[in-house]
């Protein structure tokens, strides 16, 4: 067995049993039944990965920042030079970015994975050097990599993930660095929910209507050369997808087969789940979307993905901000379903109990 | 003068200058312009409300949950009894509710204040006894409180914003206990919105349609009673409102005039805003919406105080909850602001300005 196949055979269902304990558990807390909405179904499903109610807090928590270089770039998709994403990266080494900022401010830690940067980098510490090639190739004129690259890339990310966990993180968060990467993302999106290029190819960074306009045919261009099967994610994410793409897929995965849950951030991770979702369905339990990001793509794939992003601020900048913002949200509510008090434990009458708390006949 | 007179005089609008400033910095930082949309708005309001840029970090935090009891429980506008608002206070005193375990997590301190609970308590560490009546009396039958009951209630609320600003906090959140009290924040915003109760009024923390029918009712006969005059906001506040609602529009009052920041909870919060900004327009400065409440008078509440709401999660709990969870997205916004590298000094290529950065000309 490969190691993404071992991966794939371990990413199972939630905990329907763990996941009952605490919708009960939910209902016993001092508050109205239902009314912490969206936060404790999070804290359900954490549960139903962890197979135990109250799930293990989600903390510490890391992000893993996936760069890489795209060849398409050369298309004219956006106005920013490809060497801005070797600067950004000695940008998040230096700490002086936005997923740098917010990191210290929610207590995470920042990791940053060189999958495919077109440029050598230097060792320092913070950067794990896995490229598997620097940058892609084109996509509208052959695949963006070979098959084996595609491969290689998916089970970077399963050993990023698996070293994570392995250095005590209970919360992994995606992030991603790499001029050019929602026109990829537009790709994978369009192929694997069947929509059409101009309903999920967005403005990415920011790109004036001509921009948008030749972005669009160049998904276009590029979907009409490759003719791919959906039902073949390795093949789809080699032919449009980027090394981060791919190598965010394979963290996905790599935390669902360790029950270790994922902040996912914008558009880049939207894409990479909707592959990790083709290879292991239920990797999706192991999810929660961070946020929702501008680029229309992304609502498309949460949508597909059965994700409510927990954020929505017009955020479109990647790098992880999205899922960081969410992460205290999701401490928040694994907390409460810990650390509250039970209506009988605290004295309080219970509504929905027949005869209030004395009698209610509630075990807390 | 009295505190109240004082305080409102003090209340100014934004600093222009400052907010200026912020925007321009923002654009010079590296990431794409705009791209953290509602987040890059919220730090150019804080500039403008510190009068400088950056603004000063929104911590130490501290929620001040303001506890009243309602007349207008009375006419079965709730299936709680009354008696929950002393319990949940006991809850809160204890460490027991999602308050403590949300505050807990986002690392802010929990202050109860007892301005109207209808039962005496005894002291203790954390509770503030700032009681001007043991609750309201039932609106249906005549005003919920004495004019000059009213104008006690919103004195204090200033004094506690005061007294939380002297003891270090430089960030305020407002929460709230107190059963019957969303029937309060109905009549309050229909009155101070010219909605009409149907409109407004929702299910608290959960009514059935019989209950819900009732509570419109008894909203619109407290407003053919009192024909109130919403130019006149300490009548409509003493018809109508809780002791809570009146306190925590003085408290939002108090730190405008102190210039230090509130993250507004739910509809209690929503409604208290609107009664501050009919005293003080430029109220809405100091002012962040932490979350939408699920009922439907804190979006046409927000909706004319001019604030997006920063999380949006089907939440419908109160006690603070809702501010608690977008503290840390308060906190990013600013953090961002003050510590993320510029184009220039990064060393990276800033697509807007001519010439890539060492051409830009900017200054750092």
């Amino acid at each position: 067995m490969t190691l993404l196949a071992d991966t794939l055979e371990a990413v199972r269902p939630l905990d329907a049993s763990a996941m009952a304990d605490a919708r009960e558990r939910q209902d016993r807390l001092t508050k109205p039944r239902g009314s912490l909405g969206v936060l404790e179904d999070i804290s359900v499903q954490l549960a139903g990965l962890a197979g135990r109610c109250p799930p293990p807090m989600p903390e510490p928590a890391a992000v893993a920042v996936f760069a890489g270089d795209h060849g398409v770039h050369a298309q004219g998709v956006t106005p920013w030079p490809q060497e801005v994403t070797v600067q950004m990266v000695a940008n998040f080494l230096a700490g002086g970015a936005v997923v740098n900022a917010a990191a210290v401010q929610v207590g995470a830690e920042v990791c940053v994975v060189d999958v495919g940067v077109a440029a050598a980098l230097e060792p320092v510490p913070g950067l794990l050097p896995r490229k598997v090639r620097a940058g892609t190739d084109d996509m509208t004129d052959g695949p963006a990599m070979a098959r084996d690259e595609a491969l290689r890339a998916l089970e970077t990310g399963i050993e990023v993930a698996r070293d994570l966990a392995n250095a005590g993180n209970r919360m992994l968060l995606t992030g991603d660095m790499g001029i050019a990467n929602t026109t990829a993302a537009a790709a994978l999106i369009a192929v694997l929910t069947g929509a059409d290029p101009a309903e999920v190819t967005g403005r990415g960074t920011g790109v004036d209507d001509a921009t948008w306009t030749r972005k669009v045919e160049v998904v276009r261009r590029a979907l009409a050369l490759h003719q791919l099967d959906p039902a073949d994610p390795v093949g789809v994410v080699a032919a449009v997808g980027g090394l981060e793409h791919a190598a965010t897929a394979g963290f996905l995965l790599g935390a669902a087969a360790l029950r270790v849950p994922v902040l996912l951030d914008g558009v880049t991770a939207a894409a990479a789940a909707l592959v990790a979702q083709a290879l292991a369905p239920n990797v999706t339990g192991t999810l929660v979307a961070g946020h929702l990001s501008v680029e229309p793509g992304a609502r498309r794939a949460l949508d597909r993905l059965g994700l409510r992003p927990l954020v929505d601020l017009d955020l479109r900048l990647g790098e992880g901000s999205g899922a960081l913002l969410a992460l205290p949200l999701v401490q928040v509510a694994v907390r409460v379903l810990r650390d509250v008090s039970s209506f009988d434990g605290a004295g309080v009458a219970d509504k929905d109990a027949a005869g209030g708390p004395s009698a209610s006949g509630r075990v807390q």
